[in-house]
């Protein structure tokens, strides 16, 4: 084993130039949602190269609406196709699946970013570009490891099932489609930025929407109409105040390092038509984190009640409550047991590599591994190069010795967890 | 005068249909800027009728461009005309200006109109829709006026200058157009919804708009960005701080009877592009009341102050200031004296027909009044059919019996200021 490690280790610092133009070339591919073919062909020119046995489809929206997890606001998947690509195993080894999204949040304020939001740039030792963490350098690891090892002429007995997903910023329907299409496995890894700790446990997420009714008025004669901004601001605080609440709840010891485990973000305002009348409708929209040990359904009502209690404390909102609706994206929570044996080889692979323990917390943010975890039943662990402190960020950025370094432990792990395949 | 008067009340009653009818047809064009040219058809077949001198011209936003007290974010008035329409005196006589714009601002949420904004219906004694207050009710009213004493065979010594103008709010691009083509008056009426009050002084007005950085982050680890949206927050509150300091300065009797005499109007707020990314960026925009007695300049000192002040009282803001910008539109304070013999003459004729007092007070909001007094020199009053409390509002209504009064004054005032010609 010592051995592999150290072939392995040389052939990816070798090697490390093709990953590295990989990720560029991904990153340089927009793949904001609705604009994931153009970086799928390019997973898909490398499955073909690796020789993996591919399948390439458009997952079929009317189907998938008849299922309960299922979230979008999309009406078609037309030109976003999903990917996933085999790497047959000999047999009788445990089997897993890499799963990696390749859409990215949108770039926001452009005046933020030194560079294109999409260069691929390299500096310093760090590729460049909205997605470079979250996560084409994930998928790039993925795809590293996989070619690591035939390459060395490794054959594993358990299957390799490589998915790289559309969708997942935007609450999983291509993950789903995957498990609803059938790909099993005995463990899953999900190469989010996790900054290379691993996660047994994750948060799920809701999108929600509030919408705060005014009454429009001249701005001059302002007193005769309600602000909807100013209403608006009221139930800002009160979910300022209902985030304090929850996360005051959150004792799980995965979480004491993250200020705020299940956070309540509001992405986005938008009210008013006209600057000198009195804005009558304010709409807000955002992203509520729920507990892995909590239901979707019991998150949602708390959510109610709040905006019901700041509704009836308010003449006004009284009379015109604001309005909470679920839309968008929706990420299940999930969690397996910290000791379970995919963490226990991963443990080791990151143990064999950094020669130090590998630290373990609870994500912060939902993933597809809801959807594996409890839709699938495939135990998920998420671990990646890369951070979140970068991601959705201007100026995001990966560090390339963390994709190496990632890609190393993918590998041992797969070695680990599939088995060499020694009957050749 | 009694019997003229009596003349002049039996006819308005006898032929009020037309002049019904007339603001139906108006406010059924809708007339939001850049769309004004329907409406001021109307305007033009109507003056036309009555004889008058026409003059119809697209302003030249070049040209207007040198003036100090232009503003306008458009980039040409094509298709925009305003209308100047001269009923010659016979001469000797003061001359008046009749000031009404034809531009109403957007109907806002339509989800709040019980019937199409634009319908131009009539129920209970009022015609509904945008801009029937302000001011197609009050446009109805000056046509109506010069009608009637045409009808009666009234003449008039003094020149009788009836405007249609566009881009009142806006910040008043269509009277300055008009004052710099040269049109001069003794005095003028500009019959906004004062409700039948007389508004010897005007608030003036700015449009400002606020840029708030935050810094964006995945909304599942929000601590580690900057909420733009909670940073806009404090601007918010401070800009009501500093709306009630200047609101105690306002000792003015003539303001005693409004709740908030120059108020500060936060009409928009957009900010982020997605529900789960921490937003890096919100835009307020928004009108600030000028006190009659103030400068534009002082004013906009003030707001500068208070923005400095509040980037400075917090962390985040000292090193990534709001941003403030004076755009679109403003509208420049002014006063005559509330004894001016224009109030004088109006006084009369309210008491004539409502065999009261007026009600004398300062306006509320700005008028294209700030430019005719100002820039034209010209002694303005505002007076008009109609209410704020209804204007920039969904459901918009005027109540017909107001238009016919306000009509039936604005014709006795014409006599009283223009005087008679007995010479034919």
């Amino acid at each position: 084993m010592k051995d592999i490690q150290n072939q392995l280790h040389q052939w990816i610092l070798k090697n490390q130039d093709q990953a590295i133009q990989l990720l560029r070339r991904l990153v340089q591919e927009a793949s904001t949602q609705k604009n994931e073919a153009n970086a799928q062909a390019l997973i898909i020119e490398k499955c073909r190269q690796l020789q993996l046995e591919l399948d390439i489809w458009e997952p079929d929206i009317e189907k998938l609406r008849q299922h309960p997890y299922f979230v979008s606001a999309r009406t078609s998947f037309r030109n976003s196709p999903n990917v996933v690509a085999i790497w047959k195993g000999a047999g009788g080894g445990r089997s897993l699946i890499l799963n990696s999204h390749i859409d990215v949040v949108p770039e926001g304020d452009t005046q933020q970013w030194k560079d294109d939001p999409y260069s691929g740039q390299i500096k310093e030792g760090k590729v460049y570009g909205r997605g470079a963490s979250d996560m084409k350098g994930g998928t790039a690891s993925l795809l590293l490891a996989i070619e690591a090892l035939q390459s060395l002429g490794i054959k594993l007995k358990g299957n390799v099932i490589f998915q790289s997903v559309i969708e997942e910023e935007s609450g999983g329907a291509g993950t789903l489609a995957a498990v609803l299409r059938g790909y099993q496995a005995d463990g899953a890894i999900i190469p989010e930025p996790t900054n290379m700790k691993l996660f047994p446990k994750q948060q799920g997420s809701l999108w929600f929407r509030l919408i705060v009714s005014g009454k429009s008025a001249h701005g001059g004669t302002r007193y005769e109409g309600v602000s909807a901004i100013e209403k608006a601001s009221l139930i800002l605080a009160r979910i300022q105040q209902l985030e304090t609440e929850r996360n005051q709840r959150m004792v799980d010891p995965l979480y004491e390092n993250i200020p705020i485990p299940i956070p309540i973000n509001v992405g986005t305002i938008h009210g008013g038509t006209w600057p000198s009348s009195v804005p009558d409708c304010v709409v807000l929209e955002g992203r509520m984190g729920v507990a892995p040990n909590e239901t979707i359904e019991q998150a949602k009502q708390e959510m109610a009640r709040a905006i019901h209690e700041c509704n009836e404390q308010d003449e006004w909102l009284r009379e015109h409550p604001v309005q909470l609706k679920w839309f968008g994206a929706q990420w299940l929570p999930s969690e397996i047991e910290p000791t379970h044996p995919l963490m226990q080889a991963l443990s080791r692979s990151y143990r064999h590599v950094k020669r130090e323990e590998p630290v373990i917390e609870a994500a912060p943010w939902g993933t597809d591994g809801g959807l594996l975890t409890q839709v699938g039943k495939i135990p998920t662990v998420v671990f990646g190069p890369g951070t979140t402190a970068v991601a959705h960020y201007p100026n995001e950025y990966i560090e390339i010795s963390q994709m190496l370094e990632a890609a190393e432990m993918i590998a041992l792990t797969m070695i680990d967890w599939c088995e060499m395949d020694t009957s050749v």
